[in-house]
């Protein structure tokens, strides 16, 4: 048997929950929306679990919850948030919002997002670009869990790229990926479960491959020193751009003391996608871009897919069948819930 | 015994070459400078073995050797380059330059190149953005040869990611990488040495991994179905956005008549390095972030590097001992100095 919840449920508990737990609105609908939306999506390592440990943020000091954004730009392309402390996905959406603008008159808008927090999935806000007709690129950094290749320990984080672009059918194409093989949550499961890990995946603390998840300390990167690259691109962009901390100087997200700020940097740039062709023609283009992909042939018994065919699959199943929650996940809901003296409405429903 | 060139007396051939070969003094000293500098960094994949082939598409109308530039905007950041088929080393200096002074103004300068053709090392291009100070991303698609996951054979190309970045120290910070594991030239030098690939690098025509570069088709995008990702958005850059031809569209590089155009897009960012902090504390926090991770303990008898660090090397080596060419760059070089009746410098040197 499986705890499952519906998205407007989960949506209107998570509102609830955040609004007494002091968020102002706009951050509230911004937390709410990117935790269930990822949820929806079947990204559960960025999604709906996280909300337990949000809260904590808010009511700890770790988190704004209601920021005074404050929004500067030396050139008419290139802004900068100072998010005040928000939540990663406030200053994330605040952001978007501000580089669309200046794409709409300029073409390109480019926003990086300082003194802010973990953004959730990428996802959330590249996707709210795109589904208003513009490509969305969004980096943001984390603390070190990265091997470095030839070392011994991490410095970079898994650092994520997400890149979201319109089409014409209506959900928009996303990339969205850490620069790390795996993520960490996948290898904590491999954990749980007893699971040998793929031997491209982790090192030990001596920098060495294991496979071992519990041996694991650092993450290898995805195609070896490419990955690395990749991590420090976005490393630049979050932090040597915008005046943040980087590599080993950014604080962990869960080994930091709740009562600190993490001081985060995130980068946003959106671009109109009828910036040479006409837009009809642009999403023509990757309609037949995508499509084409998708129509190669494929191996026995497999499909081809592009990124976000996977999550967009999971939406359309959530959607009608609900939302299962791990059990680690629908425990700490139900403590909220408790905590909050509010209805988690759940549903038991057989594997 | 090798034969070895000194970079001033292979920069000089090449100008000699090109010039015969009825390029205008822009084209040929573009390319010149591109496939020059490349061998001399060491990537021999993308230097001087190229001239050969370069002399032959202008000699046959594939390139066009004295082009036409024309430059549209619809937007004030984002500029469309028709290169008129020109070589696209060419193209692409002449359209870093348009993005540089569009970033001067506005912060961030893109320039969407059509009706290009192979750039080269995209290095070549972001390097000297980046020698100029500012920030400088570059992007090429390239004719089917990364296996599309799941499926049976390419689709998608090898499609380059690039980012040229300045900091304190003389050579910018550069990473120029492919989105597959390697390129086909590392696969066709294993396949001439008689030696095995790593399992994660190429696939036969079933769409099967595959150790044997005889058998191979394809090549493995870096980090599995991440390289893929993000092959997918250079050619969203590249075909989508500037209305080129995408994916199995794309002519072929070697096996396309040559006096066929190929019609490549490329796409080419700048961004104001100071465009949140000060010039200096960018290039400060940049020099920091190469440091950090170049001091990190490192694995026993291996070296850390970030990238650029390996060519950085090769260029400081080879300025002083020369460039080592191969015997059968060598000897196509040399066919060429008999044809245009150019002196063709080189030493021999014992291995």
């Amino acid at each position: 048997m499986k705890n499952i919840i519906f998205y407007k449920d989960l949506k209107s508990f998570s509102e609830k929950i955040l609004t007494q737990s002091g968020l102002d609105s706009f951050s509230m609908e911004s937390v709410s929306n990117g935790l269930c939306e990822t949820s929806l999506r079947g990204v559960d390592s960025h999604g709906i679990r996280l909300l337990p440990h949000y809260v904590t943020s808010a009511l700890s000091g770790r988190k704004n919850p209601n920021p005074i954004f404050s929004f500067k730009n030396k050139f008419p392309t290139i802004g900068i948030l100072d998010a005040d402390n928000a939540f990663g996905h406030a200053a994330g959406m605040k952001a978007i919002d501000y580089a669309i603008k200046i794409s709409d008159e300029f073409g390109i808008g480019a926003v990086a997002v300082k003194n802010s927090s973990h953004p959730g999935a990428l996802a959330t806000m590249a996707l709210s670009a795109a589904r208003k007709g513009y490509m969305g690129l969004a980096f943001t950094h984390a603390d070190s869990l990265m091997l470095t290749p030839n070392g011994q320990r991490p410095y970079l984080g898994t650092n994520p790229i997400c890149l979201a672009v319109p089409r014409k059918e209506k959900e928009p194409f996303c990339l969205d990926m850490a620069t790390s093989m795996i993520s960490w949550n996948k290898l904590l499961s491999a954990k749980s479960a007893n699971l040998k890990l793929d031997n491209n995946y982790a090192a030990d603390k001596y920098g060495n491959i294991t496979n071992d998840p519990a041996e694991a300390t650092s993450l290898l990167p995805a195609g070896s020193y490419k990955g690395f690259g990749l991590s420090i691109m976005v490393e630049i962009f979050c932090s040597v751009f915008t005046g943040m901390a980087f590599g080993k100087h950014i604080p962990s997200m869960y080994k930091t003391p709740m009562d600190q700020q993490r001081r985060l940097g995130q980068f946003y740039m959106t671009i109109r996608a009828d910036g040479c062709v006409d837009f009809e023609e642009f999403i023509s283009s990757m309609q037949e871009l995508t499509d084409e992909i998708r129509n190669e042939p494929p191996q026995k018994n497999e499909k081809i897919m592009v990124p976000n065919d996977p999550e967009i699959l999971c939406e359309k199943e959530r959607r009608k069948n609900g939302i299962p929650l791990d059990d680690e996940t629908f425990l700490s809901l139900k403590e909220l819930a408790n905590k909050f003296n509010i209805e988690l409405k759940t549903n038991l429903k057989s594997n």
